[in-house]
């Protein structure tokens, strides 16, 4: 971990610089793939299967009966917390649906605004040995709350063709409409053309690698919409002298672990506690299981050492974490300023494992500096916005005039008339 | 315009299709300019205004006593007319400002997201003889509500290197901070990256040609977001026997206006309507300026006969029109059926020259089929939802096993770490 000592202001681009992250190179594989699936639907799919993820698959669904054995071959104390993970991630989200009501602009104009669901969603799970089930319940319960018609989950399959039946069961839960053992490119590509199989989507969600990534961009070429282009996951923490300095280790060490390329970051203008958290990170690394991966992780982590509080709520601004852990006396000061993050965690009991898994916010949360720009996944990403207008003759009266002249001074005489040709009388 | 009697759902696609918007032939050309604007920042902007607006400009930034005398060029009707316009936007739009409550998901834990205006914001207002001034109210009232720290403002400048006096009062009504003479490809490229002059901005919006909307598609890949991608515009409309022929023919007549490439869509289960409404078309058609430009867009207009008025609401939803007219008896009965358009216009007093310019909606739209998963713009659309949560010892106490269980199963040990270290005594 580097320790940079009051970086200046011009320093902080380069500081704060995130891996480049550029599909181009993955361009021919990605198009090949989506012309085959395009023109031979399933064929093409069990071919890139077989190929890929070295089983050759009759059929991508999963069946109703695997799905609701996926149950049994769980632990109570998994299936429980599933179900508490699902109870708190729901009622979280169900905050979000919000309410509108005509608006009355002049006597006879009343316009309005409806969320309306997007009728078909596809998420894509990424398989490999650690199953992110949790992903599920973060993308479908929202999906659900907002309505969708129909919400599909494609995830390739294990070397038996098996799907991990803790994701089975979190699918269940979470009410999702069809499962299909499908994974990569060739996934992204059936959502977004059909097969005879897996249903055409209007817009894709998920995590995935960087094969994953490349297909989403290239699907919204066809029409379909995406979550957000997603880079490697971030923290970043604001700490003061009042924290706990192993707590804070641990966040770091947590946020390590997601991977190799994860991007770790601690601010504070505490030299004392800086040193504190250095010494307790690496005492608790020797306890740790996946020791290897957390190691190159935190070989291009950063620390910064700041003049004070308020350049260090700045530096994070400029930065715009996906994760941004306040661990600060007077954290709501800091927390006020806040201008871009995913996520925030305030005090020393909120750990971004919490938000990862239960307490109930989205984990889905915009990377790579798009919290500049981004949300986080909500109920709302799974709807539209439609506005509605009713107008009366009245209304339309009160109006012509403003109309007319506009639409004359944008020389467009067309609508001149719409307007002239229902008051002649 | 082509009458389709009846046409059977394996037509739908076709009937509904729209023209291929693929600006990979415009690659080479956008890529040139950004990387000339990227690296001579305000030297290129000026050698391109040279090249494409044939105006040598010193600066591209409009000085505000421009700005301030632009109202003196205008007249009072027009003053008044953009005035009512403003008002009637922003009271709809200020209806779109969403509360946020905290949500206690536990005893000790608590949830909450917050909107958060996205700082820096770039709005495009085409050039050309019709000057967009409807435009820049519809992109920085909304801006201006979100409570965006910095809106500027590109458009191309005419000959003489003027700005329309229109565009620059409303640009002035709106609190816009800067306005810049620039137009096309280089000014997507300046807001990208910032020159001397204009600022780097974090999310780009509004109307223009081809080469606008792949100078915006190509800076997303520089992390700069976009409101959405944007085809000609469309309007779909629903009738029956007991609209008013002409008002209707006034409606497809004021949307062909807008250009050769505008797509009009009508719908009905009466033939006898149909042929009521194409004569007004005729008939009206040769009172208006713009009647090359209609005549050609209306060349490709169609026109449905189904069964009934279900089927023509399904059609509606099958397309996602941009803008979606219902003029018929019962109305309400099929403006609860939407579900895929950008803007609903109820009963025969609402025509869509009043959402264009003065009811209060949004007239920046999703056409070209987004209207199934995009919304048109609200005052979200500014914004940010960021998530915030304060976690108690208590009530990571309530969480502890859920998180653990999940992070285990997950094997993200580091995670388990994080959690057991908080809470060992």
């Amino acid at each position: 971990m580097e320790i940079i000592r009051y970086p200046k202001r011009e320093e902080w681009p380069d500081i704060t610089s995130r891996p480049n992250l550029n599909y181009e190179y993955l361009h021919d594989i990605v198009k090949e793939i989506f012309i085959e699936v395009q023109k031979k639907g399933d064929r093409a799919v069990k071919r890139y299967t077989k190929h890929f993820d070295r089983i050759d698959l009759e059929t991508p669904s999963i069946n109703k009966e695997e799905i609701e054995q996926a149950k049994n071959e769980l632990s109570e104390e998994l299936i429980s917390s599933i179900d508490t993970a699902y109870n708190n991630i729901k009622y979280f989200h169900e905050s979000q649906i919000s309410s509108s009501h005509k608006v009355d602009i002049l006597p006879g104009v009343q316009c309005w605004q409806k969320d309306i669901p997007i009728e078909e969603i596809g998420l894509y799970i990424p398989g490999g040995n650690f199953p992110l089930f949790s992903s599920v319940l973060m993308l479908g319960i929202p999906a659900k709350i907002a309505g969708c018609k129909k919400v599909v989950l494609c995830t390739p399959p294990n070397e038996e063709g098996k799907i991990n039946p803790a994701l089975l069961y979190a699918a269940q839960k979470a009410n999702i409409d069809n499962i299909y053992a499908v994974g990569g490119i060739q996934a992204i590509a059936s959502m977004t053309f059909g097969t005879e199989s897996i249903p055409k989507v209007n817009k894709i969600f998920g995590p995935g690698n960087q094969y994953v990534v490349a297909a989403k961009l290239y699907s919204t070429q066809f029409g379909t919409a995406i979550d957000m282009p997603a880079g490697p996951s971030e923290l970043l923490i604001i700490a003061d002298d009042t924290c706990k300095a192993e707590f804070i280790a641990a966040d770091l060490l947590s946020q390590a672990e997601h991977g190799i390329d994860s991007q770790v970051m601690l601010v504070s203008w505490s030299e004392k506690i800086i040193n504190e958290i250095i010494e307790s990170v690496n005492k608790q690394l020797k306890t740790l299981d996946n020791k290897e991966v957390i190691e190159r992780s935190l070989h291009h982590a950063k620390i910064l050492l700041t003049l004070n509080k308020d350049e260090a709520i700045e530096i994070a601004n400029f930065y715009a974490p996906e994760h941004l852990i306040i661990a600060t006396e007077h954290d709501d000061y800091l927390a006020d300023k806040v201008i871009n993050a995913g996520s925030v965690f305030l005090g020393e009991y909120s750990p971004e494992s919490a938000g990862d898994y239960a307490s109930g916010t989205n984990h889905t949360l915009p990377t790579n500096g798009y919290a500049k720009s981004f949300s986080g996944l909500t109920v709302n990403s799974f709807c539209k916005q439609v506005s509605f207008q009713r107008i009366s003759k009245q209304g339309l009266t009160s109006l012509a005039s403003t109309i007319t002249n506009l639409a004359k001074a944008e020389h467009l005489n067309a609508h001149v008339n719409s307007i002239r040709i229902r008051l002649k009388d």
